[in-house]
């Protein structure tokens, strides 16, 4: 299977181990965004993973470019020139204090990439999959309008269209959001959204008696499908007990059944990507032809699993995935 | 508001991660001390902070003073001479292993200071509250008579004087420290004890039906309040369940109504200051005017926050703090 | 009292942090295995402690060296020679990622030892106790060989020999393990063994109802000591409730009455050793003349210690470890 | 005395150790700038220092405030608003390979912070000096009138200028640089200005014979004084035997004599910031009443002491300057 | 240019900082060997460059790859399995005190691969140029005759050989290396050997007058060239000033003429590699179309450069090396 | 040969990197003092080496105890009890920064220890030397005549007394120390003394021409042996270049020839400890029966090698130092 993803790729900066921004003396440093965790995790499964963004030609893009090849990602796509790498800061919580993030990616790159820049016939040759997130549109300048021409070409080729709806309200309003994602969501086969989004962005309430009611659910995800003509929906279902700590399932529904997931309860090292592994794992899952409730379980379990790997990018394989989703997910040490 | 509060600050070392003392090949040095974590937080909230004590002139006592004036701390009353700055040591516990301090501050700069060398009067002009605590009276040679000057002047010269108990078994005994403290807090508008101190130096004895029954203190308060005069008297009620969590409440009487705060349970990446910063969230909540009850809610957000904070110092802002006190107080990452 | 223990001391290198193994830029270093972790806190705890084994004169051989003399252990019968230390590495799991280990531990220089090379009538001279455990046999070579001579002659000379069955299946097989075991624990006083192992090794199936019923081994404990005519058997009853969080508590069978220990629940820092820190405790405490009961207790509380120091080796006094198992085992900071 | 200094102070990052960019998994944070090092030194050297600037509310931008309070500069007059601090990437050179430098400035609160914004006339109420460097106006926006604004202003009001040169090719190019620093200089008692700028800016030629020919630059500080009407022109020598090691020595010129330092040859452990302290060392020096001879020396010693600091700033005191510039210098340990 | 190399790649643990290795609690990780470090800078100037080795498949022989593959390395052939990866401890020196090497590697996949499993008329399809050194034949096993396979079938195939002698004390005896070395050189093209290893092999006795007498090599190049049928020998002249300077040229003679480059004088990061990245060098710019005096200058700032970077891999561009060979070579900062 | 040695041993902790103290976050924590020094490595030579002292009973003593068991002191002797360890605060200089030392050791269990806790007869039973430093008697309190004790009681039982002059003027004035160190020299067979001692404490002043000139100090040995009735005086010439750099060599007398050692020119990685490593150098070389020349040489070699060692303590080998003293000493990677 060949997947192809494009969003932005950046350095982010926190501070080492539970430092608040203004103690840190020194800061870890990774590389990442939401589809490229997507195209990082794809490669170590063994997709031929190829993402597509823009980045400066200095050591940093470069930087950028080798955690990519670490793995395998294929990064002969990736537009070389402008000034800057997109940089977040991320101050990880703890306990009841949540972590905190500081954007500062405007003028990236990518950002002022232009749409005609991406030349996706000659990208998408051969390809199976497209992957894309509700960022990338919302970083501004010529973005909405290149997302819109990629999956637009991605369904004229006949390439599956998987869109994660990832909102993130720093970068643009609730409103504008729905709007470019209903775009988007049009061409897609699959959609991705955390729960609560459905209703900030397309106005879609579900009535959920606790944190846990995840059967109440399902009739957002059968409007999701029946609104954008999809082939599957995926609802993911994080409750965030604490910093340390988060609960995650999710509902997968394709149309025909409803497939709720095992609930995760784990403490978490890093949450950040953890969305990006759900829509690496379903990508993957549904590629190797795992029925929907088998997809959903492997897609929870990847995104399980990413909490307790720090940095952005999942490291796991297909078997450390599968005997947690399928498998007895001791926690015992093997040895 | 100006405020004012006087005692030691020490460099504290721990070694570094969860390692116990005799592993250690390095350890993390921040400077700290009951009353100048109250002052670091005051700052931080936006008071007119002083900070009065003595320190070496050497480059660890710069460093001490240099922390201070980070966040806006005025350490123009601090008396630069003598040897030595008081050290402690801590290691972290974890688990059900319980962290360690040893003390190694005797003859310090500070604990060697004189009575006469503190000149209240210049140092309470224009101020509007005194902050002091058990500590410093427990540290000997002449600071016992010190504190009493401080909060006798204090309360001649119209400031509200605040007094934290403070106990520590490994200065002084409770018999001693009562007597002491008993001295101070008849100058006292505010007194601040941590649970089970009210019977280990005041013969105070609540009878609590287990570590939740909060109820169970207000009789210790009313008591405190009528013992020594008190405006306000707040118990805090804290239950380590493990070195890596706990448990943190209060219970607030201002000889009218009692008020128990929410009760907040939290991984904690750091036990000390939890209480300094309870001093100071309720002082600067009652100068701004907050009602008794809103103030307690301060208090006790402002001392589970610190809890998640590496240090002896808080880094927390009124935003942070009013958020968790009065908000949502939702972990999710803020992205 | 005098004891020895005969075993592999090896490098351990962990990935930093929670990083994984491909992450890892920086690995920590410890030196540690079974019977060395056992000797290790018997030195600690106040026995003289001889290890016995063969490491490469290298400096990496010497660090192993110097590791166990700071605390006492007697190295003089550590035979040196060889090419290679063994290693493991090991990537420490979180939450519901387990940790995992590597051993590189084949043709190491003690896994390549002669049973002629240790005199085990000079090194027995003036000995109490003999402590091995299964991972020796398990080594392959010549060391089955020499484990039965060590405990053969350990009998012959009088000493009370204490056999720990530390069943690792990445060494060998349940079969294999089984019958060698067998042979060892004809001649040894005191068999601890992890639960699951009495089935694996010995097909005694205990009936357990849940990870908590402890009651239902002990019939597994009576015919342990009955099958091999034990003075005293344990079985630890380990729940790994997540790679961040343990119960442990044990069973006793002294062949006249059971004991089942106290349950600790902790965060867990480091999940190696722990069994070592139980054998260690069960030893001393026996040796120190403690009932049988409270000998189980002393080591279920040095067990439950360890798991919150980093690296293989406790560092743990008898006042700790009898403040846990006697005492209120409070967690709140020590000042 | 107090002086005023005004540009940017900017987030540096460093790759850990003497990791390339590409390498890093670590990288220092420190905060730093041509102005904002001035002005840290001279706090330290006992100035009443202020920096005039512009940062985000962000924690970032107050990590930047903070680090300037620590030492005691005065930041009231610092604007908080805009959305990015400005940073620089800094990979520090070893041996022959040099260090390099990727900017990230743009778009900083600074750079986009208006002329209107900064009010001269209150900010130099009770001033004595100000002090600017080129890098402000190169920095572009309105910045060259705000910079040009203040110099007249200052000059106005009677203050002693100061104006560092600090030419930087990766911000403009030489000739627009060469017209507005002509323009600033014409305000300015005093100008610094490194060896080859006086060519590459004003085509000021001169003609040494080697590196060490310092005596080549008489005629260019002359020229210097006389074109801008200074009182005082200091020409900086520095040789960058490699980027370990550093040799320094410095012409000043009062119009009357020439003065040619010591030259300091030192291993080198961070190159950053000599420059600015050997403008605050020159300021502090005049301030205090030393001679031109004296004044370069205390400079120049300054300057030197700046390369064996890590980071932006200097750390160095009155009695460390003054033991190496007139003293014997001895680097024994002090013990 | 594609280029092949094949040889072991190991993970390199260093102790931080300047420990020594009975004092280290820390190892710096890296991944790197003789051939694959040339193969490793090869990616970067730009060939498609091709190592070949065995590796288990394991997280440590992953991580090995992912190196490798971070900076574009088709790694497509190596072989995966066996047990484990080969390992060397290295001990950073200082001053006086050299470096030090502890080699685990023995029974390693690759020590253990056999000859059949490397198919080298697939593996050098395509291939330009195929790069092995002495090291490979060293490891015993049927590494000997998978090199003589290697060369005589890439000889055969017409590609360009290129040899590195690069004797090893510790890993065979000279007399062994001399005949083995002789019988590979046979085949080759290019042949790099470190200056005194052409006596220790081959019984050539340059008379050097001192440590910088590099004509003296002269002789000995225009017989290794002669004895073997080589196009170029190179002699590299390195001088071992200290544990942390170095002096680096070579000697390049093409059969025609003699070329000395530029000697180098330089602080030393990191020693090891250095050797690997002037064949690396020599053989990009042979296959640019650089004449043999460039090519010699090319390779010896490769080289040279290479000590400034920390681990076994160089990190260096085109542009860098074609600087410092090339151009003005100053260490100022790049601002 | 049984080796005893009196004095301090202190925690030392100084600020990671190149940092100052008061840009310290971390500090490295070693355990070290003269004599401990020296006794460190008797250990490690092959000494049976026992090490005399006082450490409070707490986790620190307990560090710095485990720390000379690892090489294998004898710590038996060593007195545990009072309240605190002595604490001393190094700042790393940098090139023409120099070394700065914070001492935190009044007050400690040495230096407050009587000097009838010592019982020298049963110390000294079957020792053949004792060595003590001028550091001991400077401490105060009981400790100049418990060292008096010391030197008479080593005398009349009949061994070997070597006296480390070691003259702190952060501890005591020249004319006390003349004094004092005068009547322990009445005992001693060795004498060593750094120049320029001689004439501070002595007033024997020699007259070098330069800081090379070895030779100037003749006479001063010669002096120093009739005045104090010694068998052999050894004068260390240590020439500070720089904090990073040192040159070191010795002039040692024995009554008869004179022998100026090899000079050594290093970069210098931790500089404190070079003393120590002299004398235990020289103390193993004269007790192995080398004759006066090559003693000499083997200490010096001893002396320098600890300059590249991190720490107050060499970790050196006997084979290590005599390929420095004896051999070519190259700093080439050993491989």
């Amino acid at each position: 299977m060949k997947t192809v993803t494009f969003g932005e790729i950046m350095l982010r900066l926190s501070p080492e181990g539970h430092r608040r921004f203004v103690q840190a003396q020194r800061f870890d440093a990774v590389y990442g965004g939401g589809e490229a965790n997507a195209a990082f995790l794809l490669a170590q499964l063994g997709a031929d993973s190829v993402f597509v963004s823009k980045l400066p030609r200095h050591e940093l893009g470069q930087a950028a470019v080798d955690h990519l090849r670490s793995v395998g990602v294929d990064t002969s796509h990736i537009i070389r020139g402008g000034d800057r790498i997109g940089i977040y800061f991320l101050e990880q919580g703890a306990g009841l204090r949540p972590s905190e993030v500081i954007y500062d990616r405007a003028g990236s790159a990518f950002a002022l990439s232009a749409a005609e820049e991406y030349d996706w016939r000659r990208i998408f040759a051969g390809a199976d999959l497209f992957h894309i997130s509700g960022i990338t549109p919302a970083l501004g300048g010529e973005l909405e309008r290149a997302s819109l021409e990629a999956v637009r070409t991605a369904k004229e080729m006949g390439l599956t269209v998987s869109c994660d709806v990832n909102y993130r309200a720093k970068l643009w309003d609730s409103e504008r959001a729905g709007r470019a994602m209903s775009g988007l969501l049009r061409y897609a086969d699959i959609c991705i959204i955390g729960r609560g989004q459905e209703r900030e962005l397309f106005g879609i309430t579900p009535k959920p008696q606790s944190d846990s009611d995840y059967e109440a659910y399902r009739p957002a995800a059968e409007e999701l499908v029946k609104r954008f003509g999809l082939r599957l929906a995926a609802i993911t279902l994080r409750t965030t007990v604490s910093s340390d700590r988060n609960r995650f399932a999710a509902l997968v529904y394709d149309g025909h059944e409803h497939h709720i997931t095992k609930e995760y309860d784990t403490e978490t090292v890093d949450r950040i990507g953890g969305g990006d592994s759900f829509a690496a794992g379903l990508i993957y899952a549904l590629g190797e032809g795992m029925d929907t409730a088998a997809a959903a379980e492997f897609a929870a379990a990847a995104s399980a699993l990413k909490l307790t790997v720090s940095g952005d990018s999942a490291y796991a394989s297909v078997g450390e995935i599968s005997s947690l989703a399928f498998g007895s997910g001791s926690s015992r040490v093997q040895r």
